[in-house]
């Protein structure tokens, strides 16, 4: 580690303690688990041991119980609706731009250490961060108590269940007004794929803007295919 | 409900009862949570309000759940290996067909009930079962039993990690192999795509087989779209 490194953690572990402990609502046993998780990439520490670490395995990790409570939290609060209704719902709250906003509410981006020169612009930062913490917290606590921070701190405090399933979501019609709107000759292509197990045909559909491939989607049907490349497509360019 | 439909549920609950609890290694507090996990779509069962219900929620539940347990068991395990590892050795083990192994290996095959056609056909209902059954231990016995339950009865018992890590995952070749043994038309085509926010090309690609899309993958170089779109064909193309 340089010199500039070593007085940038210094400095970086007096900031993040007072932080994170109210942040967190507890103060954590492992501090240095939390100060991994909030390490982009771009700013990696070098070990003696000649690795370098960063927050992408706590992330790996956070993601997958977040899902996990995020799936059980769903189940018990909606009992009489299937599992596309719950499929969907989640990934509503989870989807990067919805969880960067969480991440940034909550305070996680204040405590994100980067040298990458997109840190304004790559806003996915701040959900990566939030998703490794909550790989950190898992480390630390537990899963109940990890449970217990995601619904307190996330779900309760900052999701409105029912503005969220009521959330327009017929990307279709948005990114078609969208292309009206900026005079961007956009085009739908559509397929049936007749090669799955059940000779069910499953729908794939593209969405070209200005003749660059901007979403894929597939689906049971056309309209599903067409929806799911509508949002892959909206979401690229929102963050344009 | 229908009176077969009550008398076939009065024996599957006597015979399902003891097969689960030689499965599960213990008593379950709630039966009738497992024997809904056990209930494929098919035979579906109509509840007095009009609702149906089946292992499907329970299926998203168990798959989140399963996700987790398998991303905490990989991290530490393998304290020294990127997040790219981790997530490459979860997709072997929880990618479709070993799953469906695994399900049939444990005898969950063995409980489901189903009135589907493609009751042999369709392999994948032992996965999903097994993924429900998951769900259905988790609501019964909590996070840290469920944890213990996957890293006992499968992660430990039917998993060989060194094996997978080591598994021949050059799916292009395999394909290739396949078409030549076929005499069967295949072709990869390949795109970039300079799309997304950091100018950086995300490259995707197509595999025709016999003139029909087979398989799509993407990646950060042409080598892994390529690997990616291979092996969703090769998978393709095994099931048939």
């Amino acid at each position: 580690m340089t010199i500039i490194d070593s007085i940038k953690l210094l400095f970086f572990k007096k900031k993040i303690h007072k932080d994170l402990a109210i942040l967190l609502g507890y103060i954590p046993r492992k501090w240095e688990i939390y100060e991994l998780a909030f390490i982009h990439r771009s700013a990696s520490v070098l070990l003696p041991d000649g690795r370098t670490i960063n927050n992408e395995r706590l992330e790996f990790l956070g993601d997958a119980v977040l899902d996990a409570v995020i799936a059980d939290y769903l189940f018990s609060r909606f009992p009489n609706k299937d599992e596309g209704f719950l499929s969907k719902m989640r990934s509503k709250i989870v989807k990067r731009k919805h969880l960067n906003t969480l991440a940034i509410k909550i305070g996680v981006n204040k405590l994100i250490v980067s040298n990458s020169i997109n840190y304004n612009g790559g806003k996915h930062i701040s959900g990566n961060a939030f998703e490794a913490l909550v790989g950190a917290v898992y480390i630390d606590k537990g899963y109940v108590k990890t449970r217990k921070f995601i619904i307190d701190n996330i779900l309760n405090a900052h999701i409105d269940l029912e503005e969220l399933e009521h959330r327009e979501t017929d990307y279709k019609s948005r990114i078609i007004e969208w292309a009206q709107k900026n005079r961007t000759e956009i085009s739908f292509d559509n397929q049936e794929d007749y090669s799955g197990r059940d000779r069910v045909p499953v729908f794939i559909s593209r969405i070209m803007i200005s003749g660059l491939l901007k979403g894929q989607g597939k689906g049971a049907s056309k309209k599903e295919a067409e929806q799911n490349a509508a949002e892959q497509a909206y979401n690229v360019i929102e963050d344009v």
